[in-house]
């Protein structure tokens, strides 16, 4: 037996338009090891926009196809093309991670039929998902889909910015932009943990939200003092390492600055290299797609470097990673509790106004696919 | 038995001037482990000028005091004034190498009277020094004073490249600006030790300076093929790790992104997120004081920072570093020759068209000061 599924796939053509359409596809009966799951729910993260959309002038959408089967083109910038090489005029699918009902499963998973698990895996902007048991998750009883939909991405990116801090011998963190799901789950993570944490939010409401959440150190990077807010808080929790999901213009060289200027109060002397408190950074996203820019006023005792989920679950000891994912299962819906602000059926994303608004980027609004 | 020096110092006043001047000062006798040494040569290298004109503005330099005791002022921007707090009204000596004869040693080292040596630790810039033997290198008998004047710094940043590749696993690397006297030496070394070395140079006349020496991969960033000739480097050498003396703007990007192309040619589908091949650029200079601009189509992959002579050979073996030290000794009319444009006296540093041409910080205009 088979069985059909629609899957919401992204094309970059080679003659430089994006192409989003929702393609029918057949799965076949799960295999063993596999399960078929009936997909509910799955977020738009940060991290699922570039291939989504990739480099497309989304100000320039256009709607075509049928009502049933709307097809959406942009034009994609001829300098942005040689960055898409590999992926030109191929149908991608897209999501990566969102929850279901096994709906079918393997000889050897057939308890699970009926149950409700949470994935990671791509293809989640779809009907239905044909995935080893190994990359899905039970979730307890009465779990609601919406809840179990993001258990991957965030809370193992928070989890793991917890994990590369006591690896690398830092002792608290400063995280950029802080009011995101994200940004909550790390608050309540190092608020329960009572690991030093500084928030830099963007207005005096996110502000309020993550202390309402028990958040210590919040500064707005939206006031005057923000540059001795920000001092003040990395002198106070001594924060050595930072996360910056912006990427672009200088979040990061601001935060290394700032932590140069709290570790030169104690230098005794003028060294012309700067203090040898060493400062890590790490770009974790790319909310802000230009340049980063790094002002080096911070000596030569620090480094700044990418930080991908992916790469960072592969250097950990996999009993480590084997706790990271029980505990957010024991805690989906307090730490890892995400928030959405719009939800929207797999045709309706396929909207000039719905696809633009996906894409703002915006800390705050959140949209959830439910197919 | 006291010892009159004069000392070239640096100063930055509350009231925002530089002030250069020759000061008199007292040395004691020698205690024990001590070498009193008249200094013959010292260089003035890329890392001697931060303190010694610090943000001064030296179009604007005036030269005041006598003949013989020259002055040199300049204004400070207000801007720059921050930065400088922990060196205000500070009369701070500068030259972090030179070279001289022993004239007074401390009754254990008594042998080393008359014999010349090569020094590091500041305040070389003068007629005299006392410093600690373990801080000297005896030369070999005949060795002029020219000859050992720069067998510190340079030799063992050069020689500290290739460690540092050797201890992260790389197996080739990039330097820029790469016609500089370290950048000659960095070639001589990885012709002799079989190293991939990418030079990228400013010229075709640095090209054919450095292919003179034994460069296999030197790439010209004045040409129109520059980041096609440095691409294939590149993929030539393996080259993952590159070192940037330049520091602002987009140098050490510009390496990455070329890193990242190659590695993105062996890649058999498109991945998001880059490669998984670890790129790590370091800036060890700042010819360029303006800010590094990284343009991240580089993916996730990769780590940017700061590294220092003086920090690294603390996590050095210090077996290793011995060993570094003795082949500058044994090779230092070789590999470790260094050539200069310029010879000046103390006081001919102290003119203002003298100042702001060391200040230059263009490749092939050395200055040797000859107190």
């Amino acid at each position: 037996m088979s069985h059909d599924s629609l899957e919401l796939r992204s094309t970059i053509t080679a003659d430089a338009q994006l192409r989003l359409e929702l393609v029918p596809v057949t799965l076949p009966d799960p295999g063993p090891g596999q399960l078929l799951v009936r997909i509910e729910a799955a977020p738009v993260n940060p991290s699922d926009l570039g291939l989504l959309f990739g480099p497309a002038d989304l100000s320039a959408l256009e709607q075509g196809g049928t009502a049933e089967a709307p097809v959406l083109t942009a034009p994609v910038p001829q300098g942005a093309m040689a960055a898409m090489r590999a992926r030109i005029d191929q149908s991608m699918p897209v999501g990566n991670e969102g929850a279901g009902t096994v709906i079918a499963a393997g000889p050897d998973q057939t308890d699970l039929i009926g149950r409700r698990v949470a994935m990671m895996g791509g293809a989640m902007y779809a009907t239905h998902r044909l995935i080893d048991a190994r990359d899905a998750l039970p979730l307890p009883e009465g779990a609601e889909a919406e809840a179990g939909a993001a258990l991957f991405v965030n809370p193992l990116t928070a989890l793991g910015f917890v994990e590369t801090m006591r690896a690398q011998g830092h002792t608290a963190m400063v995280h950029a932009p802080a009011a995101s799901n994200l940004g909550q789950m790390l608050v309540r993570i190092c608020r329960d943990d009572g690991i030093g944490l500084v928030n830099i939010v963007r207005s005096a409401e996110q502000a309020a939200m993550l202390r309402d959440l028990g958040a210590t150190h919040v500064v707005d990077s939206s006031t005057d003092s923000f540059r001795a807010d920000l001092e003040q808080a990395i002198a106070e929790t001594g924060a050595t390492l930072s996360f910056d999901a912006i990427g672009g213009g200088e979040t990061t060289s601001i935060i290394l600055n700032a932590m140069e200027a709290v570790a030169a109060r104690s230098m005794d002397r003028y060294d012309r290299y700067g203090s040898g408190t060493f400062k890590q950074g790490y770009i974790y996203g790319a909310l802000d797609t230009g340049p980063s820019v790094l002002r080096r006023g911070f000596g030569f005792s620090w480094q700044i470097g990418g930080w991908l989920l992916f790469q960072q679950l592969q250097r950990l000891d996999p009993a480590v990673v084997e706790a990271m994912r029980a505990r957010v299962a024991r805690e989906m819906t307090t730490t890892f509790a995400s928030a959405y602000t719009a939800r929207v059926s797999l045709a309706e994303t396929l909207s000039p106004d719905t696809a633009r608004a996906m894409n703002r980027k915006a800390t705050g609004a959140k949209y959830l696919i439910r197919p």
